[in-house]
């Protein structure tokens, strides 16, 4: 046990700590456990909330500061050389961001591990640290067959390498404008994706991913954008794929609609959008509310959306690098909360029943519609475990679903279908 | 009670009549029994065997003889008025195919409800009848939740109308040859399929399907083969699909590995084979366990495969109607004996965990791969519920298996990985 654990555990009540025993003393040697020492900065006042057990308001926004610890504040080693990555830290987007998706991922695994202890239960993230022949590399953490959650992946990529003249060329013909002609280029891609189902019905599934590009152009200028890349091309007359990453955004996916849960999601990330730009949370709602379309089960929607948006570039880098962290940092405090009312409700056999039914829905749009998984299935050499990370730990489908007009079912398949404005 | 059903019920024992009560008293409703009257002939000598519940010899064949009584014999109305049909059964290969086709699944859901009615389940086939706008329709019929079977879909789809220009090209550039240029032509398509999932990790999944189709040339030659049709084309910039069958074939799907299992199933499909040609067996053995292949899972196979075949028509009609109602004949002899002897088995909750593993992989190959299912999700207007009927009941979804080297799983991941030569 580090020292910064136990000075952490000093100053929480006793009652917490029993609650806290059985994560402490738990088996989860593949993980990489980590607490700061110094406890009175703002990094580790939000560090006490998790510990604490309350949901983390804006204020425990993470940063993209290098900590001061470095070994201890990741779920694994970066991938990017620490004392490069530390070097980087002030004058670099690529560090940044790579240093705050770390962070983020910590965090995140962080608050949902201290949930999971609270219902007694031993289990905790599986991390696997991997990395990538052509550059780079990436961390997936993975808890599954938890009590609160069934399943949640946090997965980071920071990935670099050439990217070929096919490729560009896509990219060209979707609006970017490069120098380059007929040469490859070198690329740089980091990002953070998260899909998490938990245990209880009442509880609802959430996803997001966010995800810098850069791209040197032939002058050395540096082409970037937040958001995402999706690209092909056919080499020796087979179709391959070269870098298969999803849009940048937050999709929630509940099972039963609590409307104060709803608004709470979708007001969050209104606040954080209009902080930075009032036109973006009706476009980048419309946009996601488009993109999770189950079009041939008569256009009904994964779930009740959020944001999802695409080649963010402007006005500047800094503007927009502090809005995709203002997003990423929304996560904890527009989702934790709907775990902390609902995680405990009692639910019966059919509300678990129509929560996999949903499931089966989950799993049909990534498999046959989402454009990331798709393309990544068809990437040789891709690593499958992580792209399919996603998909839910259990579903069900049934043939001819029957349930009443005014049912609890009805009234989400309502909104489903004709997706409401929530703020 | 029919008099017919009593009949058949005078000449079993007690002990059988008994077991059988449950199932006589059963409360589905939208199922239409049929038993026909006369005990004595080849046909009634089978429906015995059920009542009997021995699985059915190669002797009880579905023919595509006109039944006696119609009412009584198929699942709901033939999708052609039963006059013509009737009228058309000696000298029409599409008549002939569509009676069989009704025939062998009024069997089929016959035989599969009697496993139902041995555990004392009320759990019975809902019967779908639908028409096509354009020409058509189906049978769909579905047994769910039950005790030996998780789901049982067996659909049976008889549909005409006009096949556009393009479509027609795409069919020549197959090899298919046309005197018609920038016509569209008549078709005529009609198949069953079915997809078994027992709830018993024990007994294996079955997937078939049988198809027929019939094009009609300018000259008013009829252009005719057994097997799939996967017809794509572009109308007003959106890619739309015309017909959507797979090709046609059975295949199995073990959760573990029982080598007779596998040999008498593969044994009874080379037999069949063999009857007609002895290059079939060996060739579409092969095409088989090429198709249903996960590729981006280092090219894991989803079963131990089958026979699978395309565009089937020599030496001439006669024999190849006969091929594929011998191949259809022989899915109750090569699976029935499967479920007997495997359906009581007790299993534990690992090998239950297993089965839905597997079954992910199943719910993936039929909406990542699957040809027939990715182009009728495609297809505006198409009919959903049948599409995704394949999909299994329940399937679960896990990061990272991990299971020993000389565990059954393994045994069968490794068939999986490298399909063997059962017979």
């Amino acid at each position: 046990m580090s020292f910064g654990r136990t000075a952490i555990f000093g100053i929480v009540s006793l009652n917490r700590l029993k609650t806290a025993l059985p994560y402490i003393f738990g088996t989860a040697t593949t993980i990489t456990y980590c607490y700061v020492h110094k406890p009175f900065n703002k990094h580790h006042a939000a560090m006490l909330d998790f510990f604490r057990l309350i949901p983390t308001s804006l204020d425990t926004d993470v940063s993209d500061k290098y900590p001061d610890k470095p070994s201890e504040s990741f779920m694994a080693e970066s991938i990017t050389n620490k004392d490069i990555l530390e070097k980087d830290a002030l004058n670099s987007y690529q560090a940044r961001m790579e240093i705050f998706i770390l962070k983020l991922q910590k965090q995140l695994c962080h608050v949902l591990e201290q949930y999971e202890a609270k219902q007694n239960s031993e289990i905790r993230f599986q991390v696997d640290r991997w990395t990538r022949e052509e550059g780079g590399g990436g961390i997936t953490c993975v808890m599954q067959d938890g009590e609160v959650f069934e399943k949640a992946g946090v997965n980071i990529s920071v990935v670099h390498g050439q990217l070929p003249v096919q490729a560009i060329e896509q990219m060209r013909a979707r609006g970017h404008q490069f120098i380059a002609r007929n040469i490859p280029l070198n690329f740089f891609a980091a990002g953070i994706s998260s899909v998490i189902h938990p245990r209880n019905p009442h509880v609802p599934t959430i996803h997001f991913n966010y995800r810098y590009f850069e791209l040197v152009d032939v002058d050395g200028t540096i082409h970037w954008w937040y958001g995402g890349l999706v690209l092909m091309f056919k080499m020796k007359m087979i179709i391959r794929l070269f870098v298969f990453l999803s849009f940048s955004g937050t999709d929630l996916t509940p099972y039963y609609l609590n409307e104060n849960d709803c608004k709470h999601f979708h007001l969050s990330l209104k606040k954080t959008c209009d902080k930075h730009d009032s036109s973006y949370y009706s476009k980048f709602k419309k946009w996601c509310d488009d993109y999770f379309n189950i079009n041939y089960r008569s256009n009904e929607r994964r779930g009740i959306g959020g944001i999802f948006f695409d080649d963010l570039n402007q006005p500047n880098q800094e503007s927009c690098f502090s809005f995709v962290k203002a997003c990423a940092n929304t996560v904890i405090p527009s989702y934790i909360p709907l775990i902390k009312t609902n995680y405990q409700r009692s639910y019966t056999t059919s509300e678990r029943e129509w929560q996999l039914l949903r499931r089966g829905r989950y799993a049909e749009f990534n498999l046959v519609l989402d454009r990331g998984t798709k393309f990544g299935l068809q990437t040789p050499g891709a690593r499958i475990e992580s792209i399919l990370m996603s998909l839910p730990p259990i579903a069900k489908w049934k043939y001819g679903w029957d349930f009443k007009e005014d049912s609890p079912e009805m009234k989400l398949m309502k909104v489903l279908k004709e997706p409401r404005e929530w703020v």
